[in-house]
C-alpha cells in the first residue's frame, strides 16, 4: 500500500477531534500501520498544523439559532449535553451545548426559546457557568429551581412546538418531556436534523482512534461466548435482538478497546445483538487495527456506522428489546417505523460486565499493584519537592510518573488536585486561574486514576503538608473510620449499597458531620471508571455481587478550609460464611499516617491499618528502590 | 331513662363480637351509663349466656359458595382477609376468610373457583394453614410461589368473570387485579353484596365498645385545630374534602378512642373531612359516651354509619382526595358515580399522627415508666417462680401484673412468649398444643406491650433461665451490640430507616448471622402498636422526623434452639448538632446482664449499658419496693 499523506488529511482532522492519547502515534496503528519512521515524522508535523476544534465563546450563535427556530416554526429547542451513545463522556462533534453557550462543564442542559435562553447547571457550576456564558443572550439557572422540564412549560402557549434531537435523547427522557409539554398543550417535535449543526460551520468530524482487540488474557471470556450467553437471555425475553448504543457495553461484548472518548477506551459505534449471538457492528472500519476483523470471526458482521439506520430497518417484523433509559428515542422510532415490535428491557451486558471474571480481576490487581508503585514514587517526590509548586505542576508530575508504565493508556478521569480550600470543592478541576500552590499546614487532596490495558484504577489520598492543625487530623481520622467500616463490612447476599454507605457515615454523623456524595461507584475493567449498576449510596438498593469492583471513598469538606477523601477500590467476594459477602481492597498505597489522630481509632481499626500497610509494603516493595522504598517502609510501619 | 334489659339484647350480641376489654363493663358506659349495681350484675349474666361468634371448621361452606358462584355466573371469587377500614386488625363480622376456610392466621388470601379453591399464606403459616383447613375443599399455597394474582389468571379463560367485594378491597389492589385479569381477557366484577355473607347465616354483628374522648392532656392538640390544619392541606391540593376509612386516622383526628378492634382502641366508623376543617363522622351514635357529642362541637356532624354511601353522594360535583392504598374501591366508585372528581393523595393524618407532640410524648414517657415497673415486678416473679410453668401461664401472669394499673386498657398485641426453640419462631403464638414449660439452660423470649390511656408500649426482653451456654450469650451480645448501635445513632435530617437498620445488623453480619425482619416499626400514641409511615427496615427511605416513636428490636433466631430479641422504643429528637437527629430511649427495664458476654462489648457499649441501667433505676425505683426493688438494684448495677 503506497503511502499517501495527503489522503490522510481528513483523518488528521478527526484525530484532532479525538482525546489526546499518551501514545500520540496510536492512530497510525490503524490508519497507516506500515508507515516508516520518516513518514511518521512527516505525519506528526502535518497533525501539529491541523487546527483543533475551537470552542471560543461567540455571542452571535444563540441569536442565529433563534432566527432558525422561527424559520422551523419552533417555539423552543432542547439542547442537552449528550451524544448518540448516552454515556458519561461525549465525542467532540456532540459538544453542541459548549459551542452554543460557551459553557464547558461536564453536565448541563439548555433551553433556547425564540426570545430567551436558559442554561441549567448543578451546584458545581453555579460560578463557572455565568463566567463562561454571556448573560446578554443566555440566563444561568440552578437545575432544580425549578427543573427545565417545569420551567419551559410555564413559558409556552397551547399549540407551541418544541424541537428536540431524538438521536441524542434517551427514549425515557423524551417521554418525560412529551408528557410535561402535553400538560400545557404544547408538542414535542422530533427533528430530522439538529438545528445547531446547520449553523455550526466548523463542527468537528467523528473521532479517529485505533481500535484494538482486548486480549483474552485480560477479558477472560471470548466475545462469541459472551454473545451466545446474552443472546439466550434476549431469547428468553421473547425478543429476536437487542440494540446497544452504550459504548462500554459494545466494547465489553466485542472485547475491543479504542480511544474515541476522553478517559475511556471506547469505540464510537452501534451494535445489534441477535438472539443466536450474532452481532452486527456499525463502525468506521478504517479505525480497526490489522487482524481485528479476523479475530472477531464470522459471527460479527461489520457495517459502516452510516448504515445503522438501515440496520434498524432490517429488524422489520422482529421483536427487539431496548433499554429505555439509554437507547435513544431515534432508535425506538426507527424500529417502530420499520415495523419491529419494541419491548423494553435492561441492557443485558450491564450485570455481567459489572461482575468481573477471574481474568479481569487478576488483571486489575496487577494494574493496581503497578499504579500503587507509581503513587509511591509520586508521593516520595511530593514530600521532597512539591512545596510551593502549583496544583497543575503536581498533576503533571503524577501523569509523568504514571506514563512510565508501558501499559498506561491515560488517566481514567481528570485528576482532582486541590490544596487547602480547593480540596473542599468536591468536583474541583484546577486551572491557571484557580490553582493554589502547595502550602504547609493544610491538606492536599489528590483524586486520580489510570487506564491500563489490564485494568482501571481510581485512588484518592489526602496528604498533610507539614504539620496540620489538630482539627484537620480529627476530621481525617473520622473519614478514615468510615473508610475502614466499609472495608471491613461483611453482609448477606442481596444487600444493596445503601446499607454499606451508612457504615461510611456513622462516625462522621456522630460528630454532626457528613459528605454530600455517595460513598462509592462501580469501576470497569479497562473501561469506564464509573460503571453501573451497583453503587454505595444512600439510594442504591442494587444488590452487590461477587466480582463487582466498587470505590470506597468517604470524605469530609469544610468550605473555605480543607477537603478530605480516602479512596481505595474494593472487589466484592464470597465471605467465609455461607451466603455472605465481603470486600478485598485492591488499591495499594499508604494512607498517610501523619494525618491520623491515633487515639481516635479503636484497636480493631488500628489493626486494620497495620494489616493494610503490611500488605501494601509486601505488594509494592519489590517494585521500588532508593528513596521511594525508604519512604514506603517509613509510611507502612505499624501505628 | 327506664332500664330495659331485653332492649339491650341486640347490643349484647354485638358486645360478644367485640374484643374482650380488661374492664368487662366498659360497653355499659355508653349503652346504659345509669345502670345500678344490680342491673349491671343482671346484664353481665345475660352477656355470659349470649353466644360468641363461632368459627368451627365446616367443610360444606366452600362447596356452598361454589354453587352460589355458578348462580352468579362468576368463575371465581377473591376472599381477602380485610374489612372496610384496611387496617391491621379487622372486625369479627369481616372474618370471612376464617369462617369460610377455618384458617385463623392474621394474614391470608383465598381464591375460590367453581371447582377448586386455594389459600395463600406466608412462611409463618405454612404448617398452621394445612392443619386448620380441609385439603378436600381447599389447597394451601405459599403466597409467593406464585402469588395469587399470577396463579388465578393462569386458570381462567377469556371472558371469565371474577367477583370481588369493593367494600373491603383497597383501590390500588383492585386496580392491580383488574390489570392482571385483563391480560387473559378475564373481567374483575365488583359485587353489590359479598356472596359469603349470603351463606353465613350467623354472621356476627358490628362490634359494640364505648367511645370515649381522648383528653387534651394526652392528645396535646384539639381536634378542631387538627382539622383546620389538615383541611388547609387538602385545600392546597385543590380538593374540597378527603374521605378517611382508616380507623387510627379517624381516632387521631377526632381525639376519640374506642375498642372495636383487637389490641387497638379504635372506633368502627368513616369520616369526611372538608377543606374548612368540618368533619362528618359516620358512626353508631349509641356507642358514644355522655358528653362526647358536645365535646366534638358543632364542627363535627354525626351521622349513622349506614348513611356513609349517602354521605359520599353528597360530595357530588366536588373534588375529593383519597389515598389509593387505603381507601377502598367502593369509596372511589361511589364518589365517581356521584359525579365527584377523585384525586389521589396521601391520607393527610399519617405524618402529623406519627410526629408526636409534646403532650403525647409526655404521656407515653409516663406510660412507659409504669409499664417498666410492671415489667420489673413480672421479671422478679419470673426469676423466683416461673421454672416449670408453661408459656401460657407466664403470659397470664404478665397480663395480671399489667392489669393492676388503672390506666391499662389491654395488651397492644398478642404477647409472644417462647421458651427455647419456640423463641426462634419469629411470630410465635403460644397455644395449649405448642406451649413449652420454662426450662433452664436456654432463653425465654418475651415480646409484649400495653395500651394505656396515655400511651402505647412494646417491649421485648430475652431472659436467660439458669445458666445458658456460651454460644447463647455470644448471640445475645451480638444482638445487643446492634441494639446499642441503633440507640446511639446520630444522623442528618432526611435520613431514612434503611441506614439505621444497617447499624443494627453490622455486628451480626460480621459473624455470618442476620435476622429476617425489620429492625423497627412506628408506634402510635394510645393507638396502633404498628404505625406508619417510617420504619427501620432494609427498604424504608421515609425520612425519620422529630417526635416519631420507633421500636429498636434487632434479633437472632436459631431454628430448633433459641431466639433472641432486645426491644426498646425510641423517640426521634433534635440532636445537639444543627440539622442532626438522634434517639431517646423511653422503655425502662433492665437488659438482662446475665446474658451478656461482657468481653465482646467495647468500652462505649459498656458505658451505654451502664448509663441506660442507671436511668432505668432512677425512673423505676420510686415505683417499687421489696423484692422487686432489690431485683432492680441487682440488675442495674454497672457491668
Amino acid at each position: 500500500m503506497a503511502f499517501d499523506p495527503e489522503g490522510l488529511r481528513p483523518i488528521l482532522a478527526r484525530v484532532k477531534a479525538t482525546p489526546a492519547s499518551p501514545h500520540p502515534d496510536e492512530w497510525m496503528a490503524a490508519a497507516c500501520p506500515h508507515a516508516s519512521v520518516e513518514q511518521r515524522f512527516q505525519l506528526r508535523a502535518m497533525l501539529a498544523e491541523t487546527p483543533e476544534p475551537a470552542f471560543e465563546r461567540d455571542s452571535s450563535r444563540i441569536p442565529a439559532l433563534q432566527k432558525l427556530l422561527a424559520k422551523l416554526k419552533l417555539a423552543a429547542l432542547l439542547v442537552p449535553r449528550s451524544d448518540e451513545h448516552q454515556g458519561e463522556y461525549i465525542v467532540a462533534r456532540a459538544e453542541r451545548l459548549r459551542w452554543l453557550t460557551g459553557f464547558s462543564g461536564s453536565a448541563g442542559f439548555a433551553v433556547v426559546l425564540r426570545k430567551a435562553a436558559a442554561l441549567f447547571v448543578d451546584g458545581r457550576y453555579t460560578l463557572q457557568a455565568p463566567a463562561e456564558t454571556d448573560a446578554a443572550v443566555i440566563e444561568c439557572r440552578h437545575f432544580r429551581k425549578p427543573p427545565a422540564i417545569e420551567w419551559l412549560p410555564a413559558k409556552l402557549r397551547k399549540g407551541d412546538r418544541v424541537g428536540y434531537d431524538p438521536r441524542i435523547t434517551a427514549l425515557s427522557e423524551a417521554e418525560r418531556w412529551r408528557a410535561a409539554l402535553a400538560k400545557v398543550g404544547a408538542e414535542l417535535v422530533a427533528l430530522d436534523a439538529n438545528p445547531i449543526d446547520q449553523i455550526w460551520i466548523d463542527q468537528p468530524g467523528d473521532p479517529f482512534a485505533s481500535v484494538h482487540s482486548q486480549p483474552l488474557a485480560f477479558a477472560g471470556e471470548a466475545s462469541e461466548d459472551k454473545r451466545k450467553r446474552l443472546g439466550a437471555e434476549i431469547a428468553a425475553r421473547g425478543a429476536a435482538a437487542t440494540v446497544l448504543n452504550q459504548l462500554d457495553s459494545i466494547a465489553w461484548i466485542l472485547n475491543v478497546r479504542g480511544g474515541d472518548t476522553p478517559s475511556t477506551p471506547l469505540v464510537q459505534s452501534f451494535l445489534v445483538l441477535a438472539a443466536d449471538g450474532h452481532a452486527t457492528w456499525f463502525v468506521d472500519r478504517q479505525k480497526l487495527t490489522a487482524g481485528l476483523v479476523q479475530q472477531l470471526g464470522n459471527t460479527v458482521t461489520i457495517r459502516p456506522i452510516e448504515a445503522f439506520a438501515e440496520g434498524l430497518a432490517d429488524l422489520a417484523g422482529k421483536t427487539v428489546s431496548i433499554e429505555p433509559d439509554t437507547a435513544t428515542a431515534w432508535i425506538e422510532a426507527r424500529l417502530a417505523a420499520a415495523g419491529a415490535t419494541v419491548v423494553r428491557g435492561a441492557d443485558p451486558t450491564v450485570l455481567p460486565k459489572a461482575r468481573k471474571n477471574a481474568a479481569e480481576l487478576a488483571g486489575t490487581r496487577k494494574a493496581h499493584a503497578r499504579d500503587g508503585a507509581a503513587m509511591v514514587r509520586f508521593l516520595t517526590w511530593f514530600d521532597a519537592e512539591a512545596l510551593g509548586l502549583s496544583e497543575l505542576q503536581v498533576m503533571a508530575k503524577l501523569e509523568e510518573i504514571r506514563g512510565e508504565d508501558p501499559m498506561y493508556r491515560g488517566s481514567s478521569f481528570t485528576t482532582i488536585a486541590g490544596c487547602g480550600p480547593n480540596g473542599a470543592i468536591v468536583h474541583y478541576r484546577a486551572s491557571e486561574q484557580t490553582a493554589r500552590p502547595v502550602e504547609t499546614g493544610t491538606f492536599f487532596l489528590l483524586d486520580s486514576g489510570g487506564q491500563y490495558a489490564d485494568g482501571t484504577t481510581d485512588i484518592t489520598r489526602t496528604i498533610p503538608v507539614g504539620r496540620v492543625p489538630r482539627e484537620l487530623k480529627r476530621h481525617f481520622t473520622l473519614v478514615l473510620k468510615g473508610h475502614i467500616a466499609v472495608a471491613t463490612a461483611r453482609f448477606p447476599k442481596g444487600t444493596g449499597g445503601v446499607a454499606i454507605d451508612a457504615f461510611a457515615r456513622r462516625n462522621l454523623w456522630a460528630h454532626g458531620l457528613d459528605f454530600d456524595h455517595g460513598t462509592g461507584h462501580g469501576v470497569g475493567s479497562y473501561l469506564g471508571v464509573h460503571e453501573g449498576p451497583a453503587r454505595l449510596s444512600p439510594l442504591s438498593q442494587v444488590p452487590l455481587e461477587p466480582g463487582m469492583i466498587l470505590s470506597n471513598e468517604p470524605g469530609y469538606y469544610k468550605t473555605g478550609s480543607h477537603g478530605i477523601r480516602i479512596e481505595n477500590l474494593l472487589v466484592v467476594r464470597e465471605a467465609s460464611f455461607e451466603g455472605f459477602l465481603d470486600f478485598e481492597a485492591i488499591t495499594f498505597c499508604p494512607i498517610d499516617r501523619r494525618a491520623i489522630e491515633v487515639g481516635l481509632l479503636d484497636p480493631a481499626e488500628r489493626a486494620w491499618i497495620d494489616a493494610y500497610h503490611a500488605r501494601v509494603l509486601k505488594v509494592l516493595a519489590k517494585q521500588l528502590d532508593g528513596a521511594a522504598l525508604a519512604w514506603l517502609k517509613r509510611m507502612t510501619k505499624p501505628l
